[in-house]
């Protein structure tokens, strides 16, 4: 019995902000540990009775995915690509039907890729409890033990409270997000769990599930798969008929109205990481509440986050109490502890005044590495780029400005015009304004190369490209 | 009758930390409006009846203070470096005995170059007052109206209340740092005035009060003076005889034992902007108390000072409550607004730390301009380096690193070796390891270059100087 991971990391949630942007969302973010929590979902679901992971992505991630794979050391049974998001419906249904080709009895494991289970070998546990029941055709929800009224969460409620090691238990119903009184009358009644949006059913029940209760994503979602184009090993469902797809979730088109769902509790803890509360209670705290990371300071300080986000950034609180702090050297929260929901609202009012920190980072992601400026003026820009091995920039030139190249790690070669070359560390390079150049990495480790530019305009946009490996325009 | 400012900026306060710190103190920083606060007070007493400026500091500050001062249109009439700072007193002497050689019946007038005055005009009219007094052989003493019972300055006592326009009126004595019912009860008296730490007095006058009250002073002091050795438009005091000199306050030393002393009262606005409360309430804020400086944004705040230092920086608080935030790129400070006494503490436990923050800033000031550290790794380091027109570095060599320079802006002279060519906007040039090589700026505008170093060591001590202008080792 082998089951096949389904991870969905399409998400640009905005409530980490300001280390989860849009650019590079929560999921791919080292938020707890060395890992993130897409590369710790992923390593959760592998080894014996696990397939290949098959990930469900946005176009702009992908680069991101395959990268923070290789780190992990997972290889993908395949990566697909949503032209945009449509919530989870979609997402599974495009899953299921690509799993469905190979093998329609498949076990599918669908999971969030930026929620934390500290505890993989428990998890495992009750996914081996969830699998005999999916085997049996049932639809399995995991759900978890809940410890407070919370009320940021849909409850899952069960027709009688769970006793003894998890088993698969009849499911009554989803519960909507409850008030704070209803939340708290099923915190002690012990019946109900957390809806975690973990599920675990064969591929044909699901699709027999959306047959009969979402039957108009069918055409849609079927097509996108079917006309997909494969691209540099993703496969990109087809943008035209996938925008078609209703924007819902698999909770609503699916799971709310079928009969046979089973629910298996998970009480070994569980976090889904929502605000910079929920990270503040997966850190740990002093015996006065201090949590902290990197290279911050707290004199006298209560009930208080300080996350200093770069080796380079001190940061000190004093007296502060029921207070997060998180910096970056581009941005900073401070905010009292009860409000870590509205950080939603500072990002959109940073939008608003055209702040660039409000989606993107200094680092930029490339499908051949990154870049990051580390100089800015009117008439000049420093850049730090970084080439992955056997990674290579788009053959191209620019109309308004020059470059010096000099390579601080690694070996690159390098195209300028006609003449091709390799340069080493501490080797340079000019590329005088119109010449048609190349940049890559031949080598086994990563190329560090500084870039000076100089010119009367220096955008991304002034961009002219000849060929690129990786197919864009 | 003319007055000859004698600013004191020896001063490293740690207490706004981090904008100010041992490097490039409070009074060189732009803490309000776009003067630092030592240029403000340079300016304040300029124009008709003042000659230039004599300016005591520390040998650390003696460049920013030449660049400040350049920058702010205004000769020095001397800058007289001190070895270590002494406090006050010795400062004072030096500076009353370095006058006496031109004009010993001169009216100085000594003020902190660290204090804010927001209403210069007013300010030239009290000084007005006290030089009468001055003349007639009296010490004054400008005393600030006070409009709190502040704890954390020294009070003057008059004999009255002072009535009508300011006037000199008899002080009966200081009083040191009250507690909060003694400040109290002087706030309600309106006998007591804040003691500013501003005098004005005629050199033979304060000399014959030291004679009488500091005598011991009067012998080092006098040598440090008389064998200060003039350099590069300093006079640098003796090292070792002002090592002998008492450290110890004008006030004490002086102001305290005489009884010749005036106060004139001065209530047009003052601060010492001895912490970042202090700052705070020079500052401009909304009904809600927010102050903002830099792209900071409040959301639902009150009471709450956001100050972002750098144009790249977002700084954004939520829900915050007699909050202060100071974040630079490379070190925040997030304090309950009653404690911003308690950034010392903050400071000396960074150092403990051995946290260059600390101390230092990421731009460090030369006699030639500043450079910056732009991305710094094992192998390789990247600055940013902008030299003044008409300086030069020193001729040098380093034995474990080569560089690249590539100028982004103005012209540079550039010698490597035997050869010296001159590069301009987007020309570069290599540096190798060992070769003996120099950098100036022959033009009329900054020049900025690019440095790329790669070496196995990078530390600024491995260098080796052939020539300096600025007479360094």
């Amino acid at each position: 019995m082998t089951i096949t991971p389904v991870l969905l990391c399409g998400g640009s949630g905005t409530r980490l902000w300001p280390l989860s942007r849009k650019s590079y969302p929560k999921q791919f973010v080292k938020l707890l540990g060395d890992e993130s929590l897409f590369q710790a979902s992923a390593k959760r679901l592998t080894g014996e009775g696990f397939a290949p992971p098959l990930i469900v992505t946005g176009s702009d991630f992908r680069f991101i995915v395959t990268e923070q794979l290789a780190a992990a050391g997972i290889d993908p049974g395949a990566i697909l690509i949503e032209p945009e998001g449509r919530n989870t419906a979609p997402a599974v249904l495009a899953a299921a039907l690509w799993l469905e080709q190979s093998d329609p009895e498949a076990l599918m494991l669908v999971a969030p890729s930026d929620h934390v289970i500290p505890d993989d070998d428990a998890f495992r546990v009750v996914v081996e409890t969830g699998a005999a029941a999916a085997e049996a055709g049932r639809l399995v929800t995991f759900g978890i033990t809940p410890d407070r009224a919370e009320t940021g969460y849909g409850w899952l409620e069960l027709k009688a409270a769970p006793e003894g090691p998890a088993e698969a238990m009849e499911l009554l119903r989803f519960v909507e997000k409850p008030d704070a009184a209803a939340a708290q009358d099923m915190l002690e009644q012990g019946r109900f769990l957390w809806n975690a949006g973990i599920f675990l059913f064969k591929v044909s029940t699901i699709l027999a599930a959306f047959r009969a209760h979402a039957p108009s994503l069918l055409e849609p979602v079927g097509a996108a798969v079917a006309q997909g184009k494969a691209d540099l090993g993703f496969l990109r469902l087809d943008p035209e008929v996938w925008s078609e797809a209703e924007n819902i979730s698999i909770d609503y088109a699916v799971m709310e109205k079928a009969d046979n769902i089973s629910a298996v509790p998970f009480g070994a803890g569980w976090s889904d990481l929502g605000d910079w509360h929920a990270v503040w209670r997966e850190m740990e705290s002093d015996a006065d509440g201090i949590a902290t990371s990197g290279p911050a300071t707290a004199i006298e300080c209560t009930d208080t986050l300080l996350r200093s986000e770069s080796g380079d950034m001190e940061v000190v609180g004093i007296g502060l109490k029921d207070t997060v702090v998180i910096a970056l050297p581009d941005a900073v929260l401070v905010a009292d502890a009860t409000r870590t929901q509205d950080v939603k609202q500072a990002v959109a009012l940073l939008k608003e005044k055209g702040a660039k920190q409000a989606t993107a980072f200094p680092r930029d992601h490339r499908p051949w590495g990154w870049f990051e400026t580390l100089a800015l003026s009117d008439r000049f820009q420093v850049k730090r780029i970084v080439v992955h091995p056997g990674a290579s920039l788009s053959l191209q030139s620019h109309h308004h400005r020059s470059e010096h190249w000099v390579v601080v790690q690694g070996t690159a070669k390098v195209t300028v015009d006609e003449v091709e070359k390799l340069l080493t560390e501490n080797q340079s390079v000019y590329i005088p304004l119109g010449a048609v150049h190349r940049m890559e990495n031949p080598g086994k480790v990563p190329m560090v190369l500084i870039e000076v530019q100089t010119g009367a305009y220096l955008g991304e946009d002034d961009i002219v490209r000849y060929e690129d490996i990786y197919a864009r325009e």
